[in-house]
């Protein structure tokens, strides 16, 4: 096997030890070290080069094996590796990764500027959960001078909603914090409802924080617009080949406190942190790309990543 | 105006200073109240009689102006009066006091005998917020043999959902508590859908605890029946004339806490307490006369309580 | 055959010569006309009386066999003729056509009041053509105090819509008119569609001025509520029976005029003056009697008008 | 135990053998069974004569405990029962039955009538299974001198279609017969959908030959219109208090032989008769009484047949 | 600043002074701008050579900024101008305006081709408003030989329904002229929806007359196929940064005369010219280039212009 | 007109005589023979080279002009060729080829890979018709280790879900035969429907065997996953040109014996073998390159097979 150099094992060790953290961050790090496995190979031969750089990436995969971010960044840079001697192997593995980070450097503000386009002075948007490209939208409307109001969903069991209406303080965003079983009430008095993403497969579906799908529907059958505001990093090539996207149980003691549960008695409580919301409810992805249908975002998916059927990395 | 019995200044008294409370028990209280006004009448003249009991009437309407049971009971019993001469007069509004009372003290056991047929051995049901009627149908399915499973939504902002598991497994019913956001995910698996009713408007639209329409319409979109359980005396006469229900807007310390909130910054807080069901989300509503579809419903409320264009306590 | 009373046949005459004209005045007059045959007859036997009484019917009918309003006076005096002698019957029948008269001509008001408890203060409607059962409902509710705005449709070909604009007006309530096709547009930003009915059906369709059915399927569509306020005399009995009501195709000349359609050359021009919505595009049907869903009218219809199978006035 | 008639003995023997078969023989034969029963009665007092009418009557619901018609039968003659006297319980029983018994023997034509004036000349008929409610509208149609044609299925596994389109020849009905599977592609050219019932369930739901709701599903997608056609026998008061209408599953030899079955080796096959179609599916129920919402058959099945919570013939 | 030549210049000032008008005719001006740019140029440096190309193209959009179809023959261009020299930027720059321009050419013919292959002999067409688009293919399905039928709608306020009535009168199409409001009865009868499009944005949404959103609902729900025929110069590549389209409001006089208006009193007249139309209510975009679903017409946007996220003519 | 080689008459003659059949190997003979006229060709100019190729091309198609994957052959491989002189446009050609056949040789197995990634253990699937391509995905999935149940249906009229069972068996997956008309009841009870397709259009619409089109909106309605399961050989790239695909009709003696006809009397018997399936029905489509949304597949149809608005093999 073949080598890998020490750059690559220091991002792997921190991307383990959750030092790195977050989809942008390890997104980063990880095409930073390819930059590095790169830079400093002394292969001789093309095949040797390529060795050592998918070996690179298979280190660094096996840190969060269910990571999007991670994946992505590789793919990107691998694919783009193209030439027949290692100096222009070396450089277009360079000018990959050097791509790869520039779009990911500016890709929150260019998804908040294609989303801000969106809105409207005067609307009113409602969300759920936290979302830091949804707040990015925001951020940037507000920039162009737009007044807006939101609708926030607490977004039980974790109210991340909360942090979500700190943020739209900053921004002079009035807020009215609302439990989740009152968006259908409110969705009328709204004029887009925003979320984000955890990851967007092949088929159009958006997995994100459990509730989303239930409001994506009634937002549907009130008629009100619906957009999720994702960076391309949160596509999942893995979808392309039909795989699902496994969804998180997470402790029981974020939905009850261990004295509410005993006194109850003998109960299961489940707690799944994400669902799966079909394409036919929702009316665009914002990236930082532009906005799709997310019918289409396969298009752009398989653009930067590739057709999926392949694992650049494989030995 | 005429005199109002001791009697039903002291029932009055008694809802007015919530001692009586409930549904039900405030239907029953005023019934009770206008037999006393009826037997102990020493009216001489039939007109003098009914002037008697209108008056008794608004005397109890005005403890609770806004509860639905108190004017139904009013109603079932004022328009059963009937007869020429004072005796006949008394003794038509004993019988109509006695029926509605013991059609009443059997609703609920009526009514969980309905929905219980309904269900079948091994069925999973999902329910929202605590109703005794939809417990009363879960209770009378466990006599008849019937093994049940439930996913029992918390319900925010004050988790009655916790009530209601626990009533579940005083029936030996296997339950899964989830947070209210997750219901989408779980409709697949379940077999029914069943809410109760905090009032049925005449159009056929339910008043109910908020979360109630956004789980309808999701049920409807995933092809899950969903049931109102609830007695005649939820039915809200008023509502054939237009009106509509008011939403009891509740204090925001439901849902967020003092130091939350404080920590968020210049936030506005709404708690409303119920939310409006269209009936083409519901599929059928159990009563203790037997299941009905929705869009039907006002003609057992018409023949109950009469048609609401008319009070029959006007003076 | 029964003789027929000369007010009958001067009301008949009347009506025949479009000197009595409109749902509600053709109806007191036909009601108007069978008090009088029923006071002045000298009828000898119940046989007799009951014979010229529907010979009085059929002379009426005669006169507009498809106006809908007309039988339905009929109808409900007629199924309520009841009694063993001629003094009897004459009795009843004074006494169903005072009832009918006195409801008639208090129903426009009742049914305003009706539907105008379904209006909040605030509150913005959207109508088609011009319904004066609308505008009793815009009516009542200014009475009540509550302030309105409007969205008019122009309602081609006739533009029925400027006389509701200038109804709307006289009542204080800010109109805006636009072209028929651009009321999708408004659809969100309006609270209710309010529409009239020129017949309806026991299936409970509504048959209403062209334009009607897309803009309810529209309104559903948006989540926008949509009723249809209509008294009681256009319930359609007929169509208990399974007749469909006839759609009236109207002179050319309304859609175009001689010149255009003489530089456009040999073209069709279809000029339909209703259509016909289903029930499960409105919410709800606002009578003098209170509001049903469409669904439950034909309750109503049977109630007040008989099973429709059998004509009353048959030799 | 009260004594039972012999004709009623008579009676209960040939329907338990199925010597009297079919919906209306066996309605036709319990109502005249409960007529000599009460003809014939000797009893001394309202008790008894009320007792032996109610032995008479489960004596007769013995023989075929799951039949529709055989206890709305029961039902209408015994909730008719009314008097103070022996001779007044008498002759209302008499003339319930009689009234009964004459509605159902023109039943069929009624309803036919009512379906026919649905279909105007020239129409387009899709039908699925063998219904003799469907044939008589059609029949009456084609007495009312309008021309159809039809499209058949042939409804698998029985092919009941082959009948119905024999049936419709004789009427000189133009017919196209297509494979079930091949429905949808032909929704479009088709005015009207007609299928009968096998029961009308409170909820408005349809109990009908297998493929009904997939169809019922598709029509409404398509926008084509679907009737049912159905006697007021095929009411189902028990689903009233919640019952659910058992599905039989038939031999699995009607959907394939041993020597298929055999070639294909260990396969399980089902074989369900009915299934249930919702009411928001289905435009109209017609019957002999006129034409119903589906949501509002439950008005016609408590006039008929009482509220179905109670049994009239418990002991 | 870079010069800009004088034929820029013309056009420019042609374009400014409406002489050149209509979007084929000012893309086809645009790109011949370009053309004449690129060829005159003395530019001494690539550099050089790009500014005066950019500055051309700042220069033609500053005429008329919101205009669709002049930034596409911009995009189109530009972003195929590539080269290491003048020369080979020059060529570059003449190709890709001589391609632009040749397509642009043969676009209606190429697109009314792929229109009429859709349309089978004997098909009856809706058509709203006047496009020149949908005529073309209109034309080559007469071509192929096809009879037709139309229903035209008179598309209110100003009757652009007249000139296609007259233009498919040429056509030998018989036509049914009806008003807006009456669409719905006739869309079972009507085999496919064709409407232009005035912009087509990124989210798959059409920008077109108004009046063709509402349609778009009806025809969805009468399950009859819509199409929108545009040519690519229609597609809006703004929209891929979220930009929305501003609907153009129109002079009241196109609604409702000085005399009428007068007449009614103080009313507002909104007359919005266009209207949008989401994906999910449209069967597909007929092209030049072939069909696509709404859903995809992004991909076609990027591949002819770009990404929309950079303006090529930055300075 | 240019010589074709002895190669491609052979292989034209098999497809003509039916002795190559089905859509892959009638693909893999066609690329074959266009490599065989690549390499043995003796043209002298570049021109001469591709007149010989568009030749044999066109010789080819003439054999059969309706099948879907002969025309795809020659189009992926002849949008391929590229080069200055002839030995450039050969390798280029038998470079295509080789890509086209090798990809086809493995394109059932990638494409089972990716549908059995949407399986999870323990999934019931509904399966209509017989599909190799289905059965893919179940094999792989089966061999991935997970247990699978089905329930599949006969497909009427030619019984094809027999060998769909039969083969279902021999995978050790238990069957659950069913008529066609009971899917509906079963659909909540099953994971995901899986269909096949004879031929996909680039609207996103799926020609597949008669009843799929039925069978998919119910599926929605129930909310029940549906995939369609293809290789690209199936894109059908003359529906880009808006060509609609033509449905054969078979011949009635599937539908109905001579016997049974002759029984029945004059009637019409349609057998459509196929029906069309509009792609807001269906969730995904499975193909050897990954998983798309019906919507996008019009993306990979041009990827492959161009633009479908020329032919490269024109004269």
């Amino acid at each position: 096997m073949a080598d890998v150099h020490p750059t690559v094992e220091a991002v792997a060790a921190d991307i383990a030890a959750m030092e790195t953290r977050g989809a942008a961050p390890i997104a980063d790090a990880a095409a930073d070290a390819l930059r590095a496995q790169a830079r400093e190979s002394d292969a001789e031969t093309p095949a040797a080069f390529r060795a050592e750089l998918r070996a690179a990436a298979r280190h660094l995969l096996d840190t969060r094996p269910t990571a999007v971010s991670l994946p992505n960044a590789l793919r990107y840079v691998l694919r783009r590796v193209e030439g027949e001697t290692v100096e222009a192997l070396r450089q277009s593995t360079l000018a990959a990764a050097d791509a790869f980070c520039s779009q990911l450097d500016r890709a929150q503000d260019d998804l908040g500027q294609v989303g801000a386009n969106r809105l409207r002075d005067g609307d009113c948007i409602m969300t759920h959960c936290h979302s830091t490209d949804v707040l990015a939208c925001v951020e940037a409307a507000r920039e162009q001078g737009k007044e807006l109001t939101a609708v926030v969903k607490e977004t039980r069991p974790r109210n991340q909603g909360h942090i979500t209406a700190e943020r739209l303080r900053d921004l002079d965003v009035p807020v009215t914090l609302i439990v989740d079983s009152a968006a259908r009430r409110y969705l009328n008095d709204v004029d887009h409802v925003m979320v984000g993403a955890d990851a967007i497969a092949a088929d159009g579906s958006v997995v994100n924080k459990i509730g989303t799908s239930g409001l994506a529907v009634n937002a549907r059958d009130r008629g009100t617009p619906i957009v999720v505001a994702a960076q391309t990093i949160k596509l999942h090539p893995d979808t392309l080949t039909g795989h699902t996207v496994e969804i998180e149980l997470r402790d029981e003691s974020e939905v009850i406190s261990q004295e509410q549960r005993g006194a109850i008695g003998e109960i299961a409580v489940d707690n799944p942190a994400f669902d799966v919301t079909p394409p036919r409810y929702l009316d665009a992805i914002v990236t930082e790309h532009g906005q799709f249908p997310p019918e289409s975002i396969v298009t752009l998916m398989r653009e930067l990543f590739g057709e999926g059927t392949t694992e650049p990395w494989a030995e």
